[in-house]
């Protein structure tokens, strides 16, 4: 294997309530770092589940990849906002930090993509890509995302203090 | 009084759920006609309740402005996001159809930008502003936003069908 990104066997599956403590696992993790993601460092883990797992809704999802057994890597698939909003998709992304730098995330990121398009959506979009988090940016802009716009002092990141944030977008 | 927006009588309070039923008709008039808010136009009033009166958080308000006793506007005020990013205020407001051209809208955004000062936020942020709303947007430009970005499609407008959002920004 030897890191090579195209030789990760990685397996993808929407995920259920028994994925919890994996994905908690790397959610905690990435989270308590304050420097990718705007949820709280230390958010509980009550607040983390609803925010991550999307379980109810045909138009939203959670998803693990696993390697052999691992859940090495989650992302979630929802609609953007309500209503006259709803044909965009809004997607979130987190690789295990025990398993970065192997090729994950490209993969993930292509086949969440492809459960978007999928599931009907127009586009997708985030809403909040710290802009000091470069290779994610890196990542989304070669998969077919632009950056739209840029907001500046909207995320505290946690060595860099005020950071701007992209709004990232691509028709699908 | 004639119209003239200085003239106008204007009181502001933090709404408590006995405004509702009158936000609620200016509400659900707004969100029916599909073409400034991604609310589902025939959304419950349970979910209009739930998404737009917010009560229980010191950070967080409700809004109306008053004619006499009259409930001819509505805000709230929020944050744009959870953890890192609360330190961004998100607003949003309505004012009746019955009572627009009277210039209610500029007063009640100032005195809403001054309840997110005093709140301690550090700017403020829209995440949907149609395009097509150039009233609206002209409002806000000449209260300090600026349009800081812009998403294609992300609106379906009753009339116009897909139409660019803007994201709006001030540092207070």
């Amino acid at each position: 294997m030897a890191g090579r990104a195209n030789a990760v066997n990685l397996a993808f599956a929407q995920a259920g309530t028994e994925d919890w403590a994996e994905i908690w696992e790397i959610f905690r993790r990435i989270v308590a770092t304050g420097d990718t993601y705007p949820f709280p460092p230390d958010i509980s883990e009550h607040d983390a589940f609803l925010a991550w797992m999307r379980l109810d809704d045909p138009c939203e999802a959670t998803f693990v990849a696993r390697i052999d057994d691992e859940v090495v890597a989650t992302a979630y698939l929802k609609p953007n906002g309500p209503g006259l909003n709803d044909h965009i998709a809004n997607a979130g992304w987190m690789v295990s930090p025990d398993h970065q730098g192997r090729g994950i995330g490209r993969p993930l990121a292509e086949w969440v993509l492809g459960q978007a398009r999928d599931r009907g959506y127009h586009g997708m979009q985030f809403n909040s890509v710290v802009a000091t988090n470069t290779g994610a940016i890196a990542l989304w802009e070669s998969l077919g995302f632009e950056i739209v716009g840029t907001v500046p002092d909207a995320f505290r990141h946690a060595s860099e203090g005020l950071t701007p944030v992209h709004i990232m977008y691509q028709q699908l």
